[in-house]
């Protein structure tokens, strides 16, 4: 699963620099990072009249545009995604996720906090705050940062969140839905499929099985 | 998995407008569309100096928009991705990709062709040409629909790509690699499981059972 962190403060406090010094810091150590930024007032990304422009306006739910260096996408959604959604739905082949505000989300948060600007921090242990960046000293039971700090921070950062192999163990979702599983049904459940994979050509050795089960309406009532 | 259509036909032959008559026709059918344009020169859909334009001049790998009613999405690529990359990647929530040009593309194609523009038609059968929109009358094996005939075109793709159900069975990937099942394997994978969850709540009506195991390479060794 890859880690998302929040970059969050008061309006003015500094997000965007504070992020456009830290990516370049930790994609210097060899990670890459996507970056989200929430925008409530909606958002024009496309240019009128390009043919992908055209095919939004003529209704296509998602527009992707594709070239050998970048890709973009453009898509209709029902509602606000919370982190977790657009890490799951948009999200790949990145080591770590820093989102721009989303400060009522439950993702860990990076508090950023200039003594001129404002006089408390915004969030608390209790908003999943896990360091703050500022010029100013605080007693508070989290790591601070300089602001300047971008390799104190990229340090906490990696031991934190970059230094955690994949995810061990057992995840099942049915119908869309994550059924939460007892340890003894994850076990179970673990060694009863490696056991049925073991003959199999190409299984021996697996460290990552995923298994889809589709079923028809008639299939799945007569079963 | 999500069928897709490559609307192909030479420079100047409409493939853009056929795309925005296309798109309006298939989704007052009830069905979601995305579109995908290929574009080998590069693209600029970003506004230099916004927050999210910062982002990914600071390096950021990928950079999510992400607002109430829509959703952008900018990600570097290391190579030109097919189309079943795009799908696999980044599409989702849809009942149709149609992609404008892709004519290199082992998707099922169909081609506009005016014959005012051009001589003869740039695909044929070996190309997965599956129906031609012209103004011209072909001896062709595949259907010919008219410049216009949008309800014709929308009725031909509906009944070839989109009235399959949900695919059916069970498939079984291990370290991102598709593992072959035989008959017998599958039914006795899916009989297997199916009865291992029989007894979890929530799980006596599944109709989609996803399963992921991952392990730790201590954990593999011994196991």
């Amino acid at each position: 699963m890859i880690p998302i962190i929040s970059i969050v403060g008061k309006s003015d406090s500094g997000k965007t620099t504070l992020i456009e010094k830290l990516v370049p810091e930790l994609t210097h150590r060899g990670h890459r990072i996507a970056t989200v930024k929430h925008d409530t007032h909606g958002f024009e990304v496309d240019r009128e009249g390009k043919d992908s422009w055209r095919h939004k306006q003529a209704g296509a739910h998602t527009v992707v545009i594709s070239s050998p260096n970048k890709v973009a996408l453009i898509r209709d959604v029902e509602k606000d995604f919370t982190l977790e959604e657009i890490r799951e739905k948009l999200i790949q082949d990145v080591d770590l996720v820093l989102s721009e505000g989303y400060k009522k989300d439950v993702q860990p948060k990076i508090e950023i906090f200039r003594k001129e600007k404002h006089k408390e921090l915004l969030c608390s242990k209790e908003d999943h705050l896990v360091a703050v960046v500022t010029n100013q000293s605080f007693k508070i039971d989290v790591p601070c940062f300089d602001l300047d700090d971008m390799v104190g921070l990229s340090d906490f950062i990696e031991k934190r969140f970059l230094s955690s192999k994949v995810e061990e163990g057992i995840s099942l979702r049915v119908d869309g839905k994550r059924i939460p599983l007892k340890p003894f049904v994850r076990d179970f459940l673990t060694h009863a499929i490696k056991g049925m994979l073991t003959s199999l050509k190409g299984c021996d050795k697996a460290k990552h099985i995923e298994i889809l089960i589709e079923e028809s309406d008639i299939q799945s009532s007569v079963l």
